[in-house]
């Protein structure tokens, strides 16, 4: 149904022709339709009370609620906002510690794997595998968000919401992929990820790396190829809706160490700005936390680690927006989501690490998909509230588009894996829409949750018995698995698999998206045209 | 210095010689020489300080404060108390939540690695490898805790307390043994481990065991030896100071079922009866929480597991304790503590688990040894404390013995590992007085912890690398020994255990006492006159 390869305008039409006034019910995934014939009735009802609630709000605060969607790199369950963990792993987060303690702690929320992948699935409210964005891509790339994807940028801005966009997107390099052309306003954003800039140039190749990316440390003696060291990768662009791009600083170790403050700044900024607007705003704030390099850091935590450093630096800068909010007045309209993007790099250097959970950062154990994840709303959500529902990063998207009354905006003509989990932010603990997750490590399906069980598909061969069932309550580490206790479930699983693979036919995957890198950045220095020529030589090859 | 076989009046003679008047410092591990020097001065001013604050409590009730220490089974940090984790495991424990939030939740409360060694441990203030109570042993046994170890008990009652002790002791079956000839008033309490009653009887084999125990699931055709099978120990016994002790109920799961709750009354009653008396108590409530027998049981807890419903009905029996006292008009002059005695028994069946750390029950790892615990002590104890320093249930007698004006009747004649932390339940998080833990699983020394850190000793070998070295905030799990990165603290954990020998060699360790099992019962069934007989040719044979 999508086309591969079409023009940047007529993507956008395609993009936006969904954004049209829709009666029609939201696709969602098979599973919800049998919990929907279940629970259809009641939360009809409660939608009508929820309904209530928000034009009560909506009146008390003469517009809809403001959305500030923090999100970080690579932290699971309990590695911040919880005092106790602070105390065994030897740091200190006091201001998400209060977060939890003043909003709701999350015991259950589930990510996709990985950095990319998470971040489009917010975005787009569908698992990444379905906008072909299930790979972590590091320059050179040639890839990005395809631009028929609707965005919760585009449908906030339809509904009359201020959007801006600050720190790491990782959504790609190609030009329809860029925060500003994906339905923000104004954006400033990383391309990629941090390990380039960290780990790659002169002062950072101190802290870990292999040698031989910068040409001082290439062997010389027998070298030919000279470009194929991914050198003129941009770091950091910005660029506003309607507008080209423009690179902001070079990547280097220093450079992108200034960045974390800067854009700490711009949303701190934005902020300030937008509060004092009609509109509401929606603000995307993803902040390129960590520096896992040593090298000039100076670590005060007890636990020693550039880690640590970070996570505490991490817990400032929310509480300076946290801060922000108060100052400017409008914490009480404001949804606070602070949450990470997936669990731990495990083989990250100086102790980025799995506290609770098995596996880490591309993993579908739990331990690479349950993350640390907190909300704040004073006023409506209750203080001190433990959710241990199910819920996903993906229910974000369906969720901030109800509170901002752009639910009309989500398409009907492909799966959204998103639930509208405003109850449980109204309601609390045991309020969530879904009990299940089907969990996607690349391409692959890996595993499928359903409320406290897990079974892994993957390395699975039909007829043979595969040992990968887990009672999660009993074993959250998943070092157990188990296969004749569970044969019960055995075909409860496979009747979950086979209803959305059927729909996964209906509604096929778009292909990941290819183009030329870095078109519509105004300011290319001359290593990133030839990083951009040697993208395109590779695109073109067998053509 | 201590004979290894004399008649029970003249061990008591030789334990209580200590018991007199001593200006003497207590003899402590080598380690805290180290600190003392550091920290000697500032802490006899905090002493002193310390004083008057209680001087104050003592002046205001007319007392000194009543001591409540319940003491758990197999239970690592995280499985109750702590919210967040309640929703990870999927099960409730509210009264202890509460503990927690009202009181101190420990995060580095160190024992001993399975139930003997600890008791012995919290009884004596001593490693109990010192007392030969470093096995946990089944029946049939022949040993206990020798007479010449002066406990907690005994030093309290010479202070003035009552005493009290209920549920499991597991201290050994020979007379000296027994809690009520260990300095308890008053006693009621299990002579072995939760295991026989529980799965060795008829009802219980269907659960889990190899059948075999009782004679109807014996194999005949070949059977000779008809005493081999443990047949007629002893569950449980009652006893008061200075008489002979009466079994109560013959062992079964039934009879052990019904146990749970007279030990549960028996405590309750005890608070009820001592509130009203002009002597302060000292209660050591160990309760046998654990029946891991799913038949019969309806369970209600999400997770599903006997494990929860043990848990969760330990949680209430708690809970009514903590009501007792504020019942009793006594909460605030009652310090409560509230832990397990080590971490879970991983082998058991039925989700006993290991949440956060590595290993478990017997284990060097922190599994093993590092456990649930929280203080609670209304208008002394700062609400929501966390203490993350380094405390051991060693330092639970020296503590005590300070709270209830007995540290004069310690003896100053052998190592006493416990050290004074009054300090931390007056003024909480940074207050402790060591930083250093000598692990020993049964007979040997099998890790030393210094700060954050941690070598394992057992299977080391002169002269050859081994990786056992940890950083416990970067590495809570202990999966990424190091070595290279450690070699700067390979002498100082050598000469910390060189210390720790020299003090080993000038106070030798009492070998494990072994005597003839159920002497001092009254009431011995035909059975376990048999049983007494088999130990006791056992211990003839050779001579």
């Amino acid at each position: 149904m999508i086309k591969k390869k079409t023009t940047l305008l007529s993507l956008f039409v395609l993009g936006f022709s969904a954004l049209t006034l829709n009666a029609q019910k939201i696709i969602h995934d098979a599973e919800q339709a049998i919990l929907e014939e279940q629970y259809g009735n009641a939360w009809a009802k409660q939608d009508k009370d929820i309904d209530k609630k928000l034009k009560k709000l909506e009146k008390r605060f003469g517009k809809k609620p403001n959305i500030v969607h923090i999100m970080w790199d690579d932290n699971s369950f309990g590695e911040v906002g919880i005092p106790v963990f602070n105390k065994i792993r030897g740091y200190d987060t006091p201001r998400l510690n209060k977060m939890g303690q003043d909003g709701i702690i999350f015991t259950r929320m589930y990510t996709e794997p990985s950095c990319t992948p998470t971040r489009a699935a917010c975005l787009t409210g569908r698992l990444a595998v379905r906008s072909g964005m299930y790979t972590v891509a590091f320059p050179p790339e040639g890839a990005g968000l395809p631009a028929e994807e609707v965005t919760i940028a585009e449908i906030l801005s339809e509904a009359g919401y201020s959007t801006g966009f600050f720190a790491k997107a990782h959504q790609g390099d190609i030009e329809e992929s860029y925060m500003h052309n994906q339905g923000f306003d104004e954006a400033q954003f990383s391309l990629y990820n941090q390990f380039p800039p960290i780990f790659w140039h002169e002062s950072g190749q101190a802290g870990m790396m292999t040698i031989g990316y910068t040409e001082s440390m290439t062997e010389k003696k027998y070298l030919v190829d000279k470009t194929w060291r991914p050198y003129g990768y941009i770091m950091d662009v910005e660029g506003k809706k309607g507008e080209k791009a423009k690179e902001t600083l070079p990547p280097s170790l220093e450079n992108y160490r200034k960045l974390i403050d800067i854009h700490q700044e711009k949303a701190l900024d934005f902020i300030k700005r937008k509060a004092k607007e009609d509109k509401p705003f929606y603000l995307a704030y993803w902040p390129n936390m960590y520096d896992l390099n040593r090298n000039g850091l100076d670590i005060t935590a007890s636990n020693g680690s550039p880690y640590s450093h970070n996570v505490e630096r991490l817990d400032r800068h929310i509480g300076e927006i946290l801060d922000e909010l108060k100052k400017q007045g409008i914490s009480e309209n404001t949804l606070v989501i602070a949450m990470a993007d997936n669990g731990p790099m495990t083989e990250a250097p100086a102790a980025m690490y799995q506290t609770v959970f098995s596996g880490g950062k591309g993993d579908y154990r739990e331990g690479g998909i349950r993350v640390a994840a907190f909300a704040e709303w004073p006023g409506v959500i209750e203080k001190g509230t433990i959710v241990g529902d199910i819920i996903t990063c993906h229910d974000l998207f369906t969720t901030f588009a109800r509170l901002g009354g752009g639910t009309k905006y989500i398409p009907r003509d492909r799966i959204i894996d998103g639930i509208d989990q405003t109850a449980v932010f109204l309601y609390g603990d045991g309020q969530s829409r879904r009990d299940y997750h089907h969990v996607y490590t690349g391409p692959y399906h890996a595993a499928t949750i359903k409320q406290q069980y897990k079974r892994v598909w993957l390395g699975g061969r039909p007829g043979l018995v595969k040992n990968d069932f887990y009672d999660l309550y009993q074993d959250p580490k998943e070092i157990r698995g188990m296969m004749a206790q569970f044969l019960w479930a055995w075909g409860p699983f496979d009747m979950m698999k086979k209803r959305h693979d059927l729909m996964n036919e209906k509604y096929p995957f778009t292909p990941t998206r290819h183009g030329v890198p870095f078109e519509g950045i105004t300011n290319l220095r001359p290593e990133s045209l030839q990083y951009q020529k040697t993208v395109k030589n590779t695109f073109n090859t067998g053509k």
